[in-house]
């Protein structure tokens, strides 16, 4: 564990602090508002907030473990005995990140089957992405690090392909009022999970212990926030546009998941 | 950290308590009542329950931070090893004030596109207003204070033009019925608001350190509960309002966001 300054203690106890605010807050607002859309959409909706619910978990363990692995006293900050676990984000991602390419799917309405197998491909892919990824991030050398890293960016291109080669047929199929918006929810998506990479290969720059440390809590903590809280948003409000929209011509009903 | 006297420390203990206490209450009341309004202001009291829950949260921490900041021991106040977290505030307006400034806008029910415009301009300019503030409230000296206060100042005045210029003409076209309490909500907030500079420019005075200490809990804790609860619940009022009038002309129905 390496040291750190107050100040830079102080920043990610706060993020931590803010974020698990900002997760409970997203989950209640998804789970209260799930009566403002149809009920083709709900299970979307629930399961946005799922995976803030989930995250909200996640990171008040974080922000416990930070508090375990440094004590301040009178402005120092010295390191305990207890290591700080970084493992709890990637249980949390390997619930969440699959959990997440599923509400964009279910939000777009596919037929049965189709919303099935993009699930099940991508939800498996995003499993494997952050399985893959683990071994790397807890790797003493850099080497290790880079070698875990590019196994998991296969799943990861494989899921961004998905996104916009095998979606992108079904998101012109999408009524036109909510096009531009689920396009825009999957370019947030590859936008906030391009993030990753780059907060995992931190460690290769030249920055100090505390700086590496630092970065990559506050760069994974802000990428989450757009991920979950800011994607689960964007599936509400899509949602919301398709009810209406669906409300007026009642012609796709059929295709009800 | 600066010696407090027994009063000063008891008195924002209690505030802390009462405000955690408000804050919950108002939560529950907007929530339960989310079903007296109409679906089209659902999402106004959501929110504005949402504002009051995250504000809940972070009185908690405020007031646990209080008490770890400081010992009581036979009428006797000492400061421990632990600094008294003030960016508890600061990480809570960071998400709160947007989202007060996006339940005015939506208890109006513009156009959607006209709902989409204002609260993304506001809440950013409200977030930076909150970011900007912040390293002024952690500065050791009055001239750094000045200096990022009067920077944050821009996107507040920003902010007051747009409530009283942009949303002036949305309000004239309010039902008649609520077009005072809107102008009510926009002033309590605009007042409410004032008051943080205020509070902020506390440290210029003359004030001992105790005092400063306490005027700014003090102050900031008041303007919290007016700003949060008091204009919350006059969202729902208004939306309640709303609600009835459209349930005699059911033309506006169509504006439904």
């Amino acid at each position: 564990m390496n040291t750190i300054t107050l100040g830079q203690f102080s920043l990610v106890y706060n993020a931590f602090s803010f974020t698990f605010a900002t997760m409970g807050a997203a989950t209640l607002f998804l789970w209260l508002s799930r009566s403002q859309v149809g009920p083709a959409y709900r299970t979307a909706v629930t399961i946005s907030g799922l995976v803030c619910a989930i995250a909200c978990y996640h990171y008040f363990r974080i922000f416990e473990s930070w508090n375990a692995a440094y004590g301040v006293a009178d402005g120092v900050v010295t390191t305990t005995s207890v290591a700080f676990n970084d493992a709890y984000r990637y249980v949390d991602w390997l619930l969440t990140v699959p959990l997440l390419l599923i509400e964009l799917v279910l939000v777009m309405r596919l037929s049965q089957a189709e919303t099935m197998s993009k699930s099940l491909r991508l939800g498996f892919a995003a499993a494997l992405m952050i399985i893959l990824g683990y071994p790397g991030e807890i790797a003493a050398d850099n080497g290790a690090r880079a070698l875990w890293g590019t196994l998991s960016a296969i799943p990861f291109l494989y899921i961004v392909y998905e996104l916009f080669s095998g979606l992108g047929a079904s998101i012109e199929r999408q009524p036109e009022a909510v096009r531009g918006l689920v396009k825009q929810a999957r370019l947030l998506t590859f936008a906030s999970w391009g993030f990753y990479p780059i907060v995992y290969m931190i460690p290769y720059t030249s920055l100090g212990g505390g700086a590496v440390t630092t970065g990559i809590q506050i760069g994974y903590t802000i990428a989450d926030i757009i991920a979950k809280a800011g994607v689960g948003v964007l599936v509400y409000i899509i949602a919301v546009r398709k009810t209406a929209a669906e409300a007026q011509t009642p012609v796709a009903a059929k295709a009800h998941a």
